[in-house]
């Protein structure tokens, strides 16, 4: 393993979530924690985020105890960011019923010195601006991934252009995508994005799967075939969880570990799926993880 | 190549389409058409239909150079099949504008003698019970795929549930399979599609590629990504012509063969939306063939 950690910026949240198959109350939640607890299996991971005083403080306990080095999550007076939705009966929609800030709102990361030189960087779904506050005050990392979300795109488009002219993969779904570049066929949309900057894109599909696109070439890979999905919620940065951690966990960055990067996205996010909050993530061996991306080769391999 | 020739049943139509790449007027069209012309690049193939006297026969000319039996594609008084549809700006919807079933409205196919023993046979999209007439006129083939629509599920599930009984592998669209079984999961709709009887079944998701649900194993494909579409009209039923056109040029069917024909039918799906019709399938060489299942290869293959 890799000793430099895995950096992520983002959010650290209490979500209320309510799908068929049963309902949570105000669980651990949000990009920064989602990307760790997916990571951590792979990498050493240091999430920066802030909380209130009314965030769970032995569930931030759990984190530790998976390997996550909790220090740079400040608690400051004021209520953590709360989010609540519910999916519909097949999953396919979500409706949001309630966005409470609180102390995200003037979330402001402070780099601290010893983690400058992070060789890998994944930048949440915050405020392009703050992201490219991050970006200035660390020395280049060797790989930075953002992500984002319709709300920046379309109110903060000039600022998000800026920020991608340092990134190095944007990783976005595909109807952000889409309404980022104005381009439907993802392929053509990806290479617009390369022409911003990013030397690659990386397309998250849900059950479908994802699609890494590179300048001069592409790697799909589809979902997992599950029937126990228990909450879509945090999948996506599961997805950027086992995607960094397993780059993370590379001393150099090869078409084949890109590929490979997938994979353990598409495996993460696999488990993220089968539970509320990170309860899944949290109990994950190594074996089972093993397991699923040979249950993936199995899905995907012919001749 | 095998040379019990590969059977297809379905429609020989007209197609009036709009796309926001252009639009054609009355260009041959019909799930048998397509199937046929997905299908004889691996296989002699026979499509029984019925067809007006309006049918553009050059047309049907150049199917024959091809290397289609045509013989079995009636002509009768009356007026073809025609159907008019436009796409959205996106290719993600599309409206039926006309659909004048014509001499279709009575298809009665009948199984000529030597043909009662092919060993492969397609059922394309068509009424469940005129579907399960074709099958009583056959010694049972080693192969029976079906196709089927949102209308005679929701019209005619009795009639089509004792056709599927009797089917092997039945093939249809994400959405199709999801409101014949009630089940919006696929692994779990698929598993009660296996209780019916067909020991698999292929779900359709467009660009998002395919899966094929056996009874203890999966394979999934993703689309090919591909920036020229220009009209998606008859790749499923490409889909079908390019899996059972290449599983009927093989003595045995393996598992290792049902994967390779998910390969084709992508294959043979991408080459029918990069034009209107089948011009793009009817002026396909073996090498571009091969040349998308290497592409297809080195786009999912990781380790």
């Amino acid at each position: 393993m890799n000793r430099n950690p895995l950096l992520v910026v983002g959010s650290v949240a209490l979500d209320s979530v309510k799908t068929p198959c049963g309902e949570v109350e105000r669980a651990v939640g949000g990009s920064a924690v989602f990307f760790s607890a997916a990571a951590c299996n792979m990498s050493a991971v240091v999430p920066i985020g802030v909380i209130g005083e009314d965030y769970p403080m032995d569930r931030l306990q759990n984190l530790k105890e998976c390997g996550i080095d909790l220090t740079e999550i400040k608690q400051v007076s004021g209520k953590s960011f709360f989010w609540s939705g519910e999916y519909s009966e097949d999953f396919s929609s979500r409706e949001t019923l309630v966005t409470e800030l609180g102390v995200f709102e003037n979330f402001d990361p402070v780099i601290p010195p010893h983690l400058t030189d992070s060789r890998c960087l994944f930048l949440g779904n915050i405020h392009p601006t703050v992201q490219s506050n991050v970006l200035k005050q660390m020395n280049r990392p060797q790989l930075i991934v953002c992500d984002t979300m319709n709300y920046w795109i379309s109110q903060y488009k000039e600022e998000l252009l800026a920020l991608l002219h340092r990134v190095d993969i944007l990783m976005v779904n595909d109807s952000e995508i889409r309404e980022l570049t104005g381009e439907s066929n993802l392929l053509c949309a990806s290479r617009i994005v390369h022409s911003w900057g990013p030397k690659a894109v990386v397309v998250k599909k849900g059950e479908h799967g994802a699609v890494f696109f590179g300048t001069d070439w592409s790697f799909a890979v589809p979902g997992l075939l599950l029937d126990g999905v228990v909450d879509p919620t945090g999948a996506g940065d599961s997805f950027a969880g086992g995607f960094l951690g397993y780059l993370s966990s590379k001393e150099i960055f090869t078409r084949e570990h890109y590929r490979k990067a997938m994979v353990y996205g598409t495996v993460m996010g696999s488990f993220a799926v089968e539970s509320f909050s990170i309860d899944r993530l949290e109990t994950i061996s190594k074996q089972s993880i093993l397991k699923r991306v040979t249950e993936l080769r199995n899905l995907t391999s012919f001749d």
